[in-house]
């Protein structure tokens, strides 16, 4: 992006949101184990769209006349002798075209003025806990704006082509990551081999993860981020990750079979999840929600998995009440762009219109992603159908919706895993586009990869 | 380590530690861009130390009379459909032989009762604004206790022989990363693929990396962690990285020429840091302090320097004047073990003795190690030489130690780079050992490997 694109995004938010001065934080380092030894940064993502500054320990005020200020730490000199030389405040806020710079330790004193003069300061939803107490510090127990919140995802929700093309650039990499994992597969590695091949191939390209991967022969454990098995003969592998181009996700989920083709079992329930991810595709429509979208899935899934006998019934019947939530306990999706699951930082102001909000229903209640769809949102579509013992046998227990699950049947699944097949998609006048080169999902093409 | 391990760990801390009840916290889980998106989980420390268990969340309490109580979050009942099955409070507690446990929530109420009883509450520094709020809640302004920080280094300090066998390990994983880098580094790669060849190496053995690998062909820039840079024909690539097995880091060096030999430039400096590593392991005695052993490396680096007419007049009072400071800015070692910079969170009491402090001498301020080396300490020791323009700029510009100093001839050298070489060394009653499998460090060796 240039130094323009940024300069008219924070027009739009100030001509959006009146009636008060707006404070940004980027991120800080990170601490590990010890002050020093700090994980990757990774800058804050609303502090990215609005300036681009990929550097730690920055803020930004914008006032209602229009003056713009960008605090940061003006450094010391020793500093080159451990970080190299680099880009002065003036610098960061020329290339943002931002007119004035300060100290960061001048921030408090300006926060106080604005305070005192009775200015309303907006400010978004912290979620780590320095700033928090950053924040607390400033303002005392003052709230997030929600009006700042509701600028920034009218603002981020609909994505340039620029945009477009650098979640491209990351789906790019992913298919090199999952032509390697389609390509190395095979009994007797463990799972943190294929995980160490993938992200040594992102980290190679010089770009980060877009969130921790999952690569897993539990698949049902839905946030597995452990690496200790060993896959065997027979089993699935189920590899769910990302990367990140100047911050732009990508978000990608394959189920592979370990010894390179299908049994028929897991081919009916692979075909199954594949069916409904067609059917989500297809129901993405502008003006149609994506809790229509969701529903689209679950249908699949229900029919599917009717025709394998392990549910039974009238098909939306069985979806109204939730019944395929034992199988299908999460949502079809959620937003990507400068966060994997975009802007979640700012609530469910970014998946649920206003005066609408989450389910509490089991499975729904998960579902990130529920209002109108508009041209220009990124969202992922990631079917998924999962067999968890302990979740298996808790609602037989409770014969939850035994008229539509047949217990019976489902107890010869209870060692098979789990299955999600994830793209990311653009929406678009007509209906959708998946981003990025294609990457084998069909039982046929992975099979032929993989032989 | 068994459980009997860390309850005895407790048990000398209780006998050391008197008057009060001791709190000590495992860390959280730390988020990335929004509150879920959590970077890789790394357990504070002296929590591992004290309890082995490595989970998010958790506390601990020792009280006087030798009661022992584990704080954890309970857990949901749907937890295990995103992260699986896993062990309860009571099964971790057990695992560290600690009688009693609690929910996490309980915490604040017991404290509570104990500051009410005025008895006092001996905490550690905080290294994460999460950590440091929270005490702030819970004790106010209470100040972190010397007694208790000198009680753990004196037990951390020297490792047991399980504890060094798990840094073997480590190295181990580092021998083959090295060698990897070794084979592959070449013309026209980028630093981010050496990077991401060694990191995936790593992941592949499912091991974390200790800190965030330096790999890089500005060696001058001592803490650069960026990987833009493609290699061109006759730079020296710096590779400063290290693992963990078990919380157990390793942490090495070695500067490989990317056209695989050196020039005869890069060979007399590369062997005076070399000879230099030399001087300071047989300077590593019990009895010595670590402060000589990075006067050792000083004099080798000027000794060095002088043959090669970088520096002249006499060696001992250059050192002594810090004039080896511009090309050897930083100190010789750090301890090394649980923390890559061992204990780094509890301040200057780790390589300081009670009374001594840091010098304030460009370059000796940096030294973290300056105390009597023990039998079981365990260190690193990496000396370098660099060439950092500014620094050279600046120091030529004020005249710095010119009587010492050949700045004439250090212009030459001004893109030279930097060099450093640093292995991980156990402390004996004889002198000291290098740790690991030997990972090659003469030009002779490497030119041979690399050829």
């Amino acid at each position: 992006m240039d130094s323009a694109t940024y300069k008219a995004r924070r027009k739009v938010l100030r001509k959006t949101v009146t009636g008060g001065v707006m404070l940004f934080f980027g991120n800080n380092d990170s601490s590990r184990n010890y002050r020093d030894n700090i994980y990757p940064f990774r800058q804050d993502s609303n502090f990215i769209y609005l300036t681009g500054i990929n550097k730690p320990g920055m803020a930004l005020m914008i006032f209602p006349d229009g003056k713009e200020m960008l605090f940061g730490d003006p450094g010391h000199p020793d500093d080159l002798i451990w970080s190299g030389p680099s880009k002065s405040l003036e610098e960061l806020a020329d290339g943002a075209e931002i007119a004035q710079f300060e100290s960061i330790d001048k921030l408090a004193e300006l926060v106080e003025v604005t305070v005192e003069h009775k200015v309303k300061v907006h400010f978004l939803p912290s979620y780590r806990p320095g700033r928090k107490s950053k924040l607390a510090e400033l303002l005392g127990s003052a709230e997030p704006s929600q009006d700042l919140i509701k600028a920034i995802v009218a603002l981020r929700e609909v994505k340039s082509d620029e945009e477009i093309a650098e979640m491209e650039q990351a789906i790019a990499v992913s298919a090199l990551m999952y032509q390697a994992a389609f390509n190395v597969t095979k009994t007797d590695l463990t799972e943190a081999r294929i995980r160490g091949m993938i992200e040594g191939i992102a980290m190679m390209e010089n770009l980060p993860m877009s969130f921790p991967p999952i690569v897993t022969t539990h698949g049902e454990v839905l946030h597995n981020i452990t690496f200790e098995n060993t896959l065997e003969d027979g089993q699935l592998l189920l590899v769910d990750s990302g990367v990140e181009s100047k911050g732009y996700c990508s978000d990608i989920t394959r189920t592979i079979p370990v010894s390179s083709v299908f049994s028929i079992k897991q081919k009916d329930i692979y075909n199954t999840v594949l069916q409904a991810q067609e059917a989500a595709i297809n129901a993405i429509l502008p003006g149609a929600t994506n809790k229509d979208v969701h529903f689209a899935a679950a249908t699949a899934i229900v029919d599917g998995l009717k025709d394998v006998g392990l549910m039974t019934g009238d098909t939306q019947e069985a979806v109204s009440a939730g019944a395929h939530a034992l199988f299908y306990p999460h949502g079809i999706g959620h937003m990507i762009g400068l966060d994997v699951h975009d802007m979640e930082d700012l609530g469910d102001a970014v998946g649920y219109a206003e005066g609408s909000s989450r389910s509490d229903q089991f499975g729904l209640a998960y579902l990130r992603l529920a209002k109108e769809l508009k041209p220009g949102f990124t969202i992922t579509i990631e079917p998924g159908i999962y067999f968890i013992p302990e979740l298996i046998d808790r609602w037989k227990a409770d014969k939850m919706h035994s008229s539509f699950i047949n217990y019976e049947a489902v107890e010869k699944y209870k060692d098979f895993g789990g299955i999600r097949i994830e793209d990311d998609l653009l929406v678009t006048a007509e209906g959708s586009r998946v981003l990025g080169p294609p990457i084998p999902k069909t039982t046929d093409d992975i099979e032929v990869l993989m032989g």
